[in-house]
């Protein structure tokens, strides 16, 4: 192996040196990688029975902002050399048909993550497609509403974070209630970046709840709640990073007192039966993100097939 | 149309109703539905040129969680009523069969969005892929150290939002520094979610800085900057939706003052010639984001092609 193949891995840049033996993906865009990113890694779900440590270790490498056909060349001859796959989004057809000519050149096995998707919604809407690359000269970006809307949200909600701001909660679209640990923080931004208010106000034993929390709309409120165990384990992990002493917070992750917030927990959403309590254990942040925003649009709307509608 | 067609729009529920005469698109995934709404998007940028206003408005809808036939069948038949095409991504290989032969019986167009780069990987891999739904029993959500790293990073960034305890500024990954309204805070929490901990440092004309700014390693810092009169329009967007009086802060997005802010900005930033200075303007969010991590990743480890390296 020639020496900067010996790239480093870790989304921090731990700067672990790569595995060997491990396979090769290649992730190529003309913009920022991230659609291709997501698609790679909800296809690595399907091998999670086989990833590291389990025999079949694989290394994924984004090479964003590529947008000339020299520097894609260079990209495909290094995926040959490595034994790589590659995967793409590139905008301008031309760009792209030379990804899948050259890639079939030097073997390697190659697939195009946006052209089939582009070309099904070009001839559904009978319409054709750019193919100029997000940010190409001429294209202008525009301060939408919408823009400004997902800012808004985000900033409110770091503001509101952690009970911050009761006096807010009537302001929020989302309010999420739960123990300490559930989840509440990162569960917030996740839908702050998809455009909403969010509040999160933490159950604490012995803490009176804001009044706010019951004096706004109920159907905007959603309980977290989760394992005992898990939540031991999460609050244990959490003690030693915050370096809390044994003494001082020992009951935060004493099993005895991890089920008795649980509990108290539980009253207070079977004395708001409005709230729907998602149960978070064993779900990724983003998957409880789909299960709040599958009830909250389904309440608001109605419709006899819950979804999530957006206007283009 | 039937009443169940009449759903509505806006990703924050705005209750606009849906446009009569646009096209649409159903996007149905067993999991979260990210992935497919991801690439859905990336694909109608390409369309930009003619969507709403300019002549082919599209709605798109998205079911999450449909993990049985019988409610894909029901989807599948809506959509054919209501002319949609339909988009999936279905892990299970007999869902995916029977999304496409459904749609292919109905005559709605269809494309499979995790097939294809599944099969891919499964046959670079040489192993089978699982077929499991995320989510799915059986199938077990690790709490690995990423992602308490990631929750961590989460929390650490909003702690730090706006120059709050600069102290902390040695424990970051990134420093962001810029004047108000260059998108400091949500270029941080979008790196925060990717598992970075993020610092950003506004400047403010007259308030000195933090000395920590200039003592960290200046490899980790990063400016930015913006056309003067792109950032006087976000400014007026900001003050109207803060509802600062006219006499309190004009000067606020006074051009006078805004240039004079970006020019002190700049000098600081030529004082500090390791700091890579990144144009905002016409950026979104993402792009930015996708930028500073090309840099950081590049910084670290200085390959000759740069790229940002994961292990799975
Ligand atoms: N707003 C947009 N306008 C045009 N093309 C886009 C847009 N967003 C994403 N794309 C294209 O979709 C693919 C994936 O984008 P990205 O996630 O930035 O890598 C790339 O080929 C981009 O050029
Ligand atoms: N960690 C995972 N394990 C197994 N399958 C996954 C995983 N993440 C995503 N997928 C699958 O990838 C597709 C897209 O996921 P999502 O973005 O949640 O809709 C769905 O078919 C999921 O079942
Ligand atoms: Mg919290
Ligand atoms: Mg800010």
């Amino acid at each position: 192996l020639s020496q900067d193949l010996i790239s480093v891995t870790g989304s921090v840049g731990d700067g672990e040196v790569e595995m060997r033996g491990a396979k090769s993906i290649y992730m190529v865009s003309d913009g920022t990688g991230w659609t291709v990113e997501h698609s790679v890694n909800a296809a690595l779900g399907q091998f999670d029975h086989c990833l590291v440590d389990r025999g079949c270790p694989v290394n994924t490498h984004l090479f964003s902002g590529i947008d000339d056909v020299e520097r894609l060349m260079e990209i495909v001859k290094q995926a040959a050399k490595e034994g790589a796959m590659l995967v793409y989004t590139l905008a301008d057809p031309s760009m792209a048909e030379s990804a899948k000519q050259a890639c079939n050149m030097w073997g390697i096995p190659s697939t195009d993550i946006l052209g089939p998707i582009t070309e099904a919604i070009a001839s559904h809407l009978g319409v054709s497609p750019s193919g100029l690359p997000r940010g190409a000269p001429g294209r202008s970006f525009p301060l939408s509403e919408e823009y400004f809307r997902r800012i808004e949200a985000i900033e409110f909600t770091i503001k509101q974070d952690d009970g911050a701001l009761p006096q807010n909660l009537y302001k929020a679209d989302i309010v999420l209630t739960g123990v300490s640990r559930t989840g509440k923080t990162p569960l917030s931004i996740y839908l702050a970046q998809k455009g909403y208010k969010v509040a999160n106000v933490p159950i604490v034993m012995g803490v009176e709840l804001p009044k706010g929390l019951f004096e706004v709309d109920p159907e905007k409120v959603f309980g977290l709640t989760i394992n005992p165990l898990v939540l031991q384990t999460i609050r244990k992990a959490r003690a030693r990073s915050l370096g809390f002493s044994e003494e001082t917070r020992s009951n935060y992750s004493e099993m005895e007192y991890v089920r008795e917030e649980l509990e108290v927990a539980g009253r207070i959403f079977a004395q708001n039966p409005v709230w729907p309590v998602i149960e978070v254990t064993g779900k990724a942040i983003e998957e409880t993100a789909a299960v709040v925003l599958r009830l909250y649009h389904d309440r608001k709307h109605r419709c006899t097939m819950p979804r999530i509608s957006k206007r283009y």
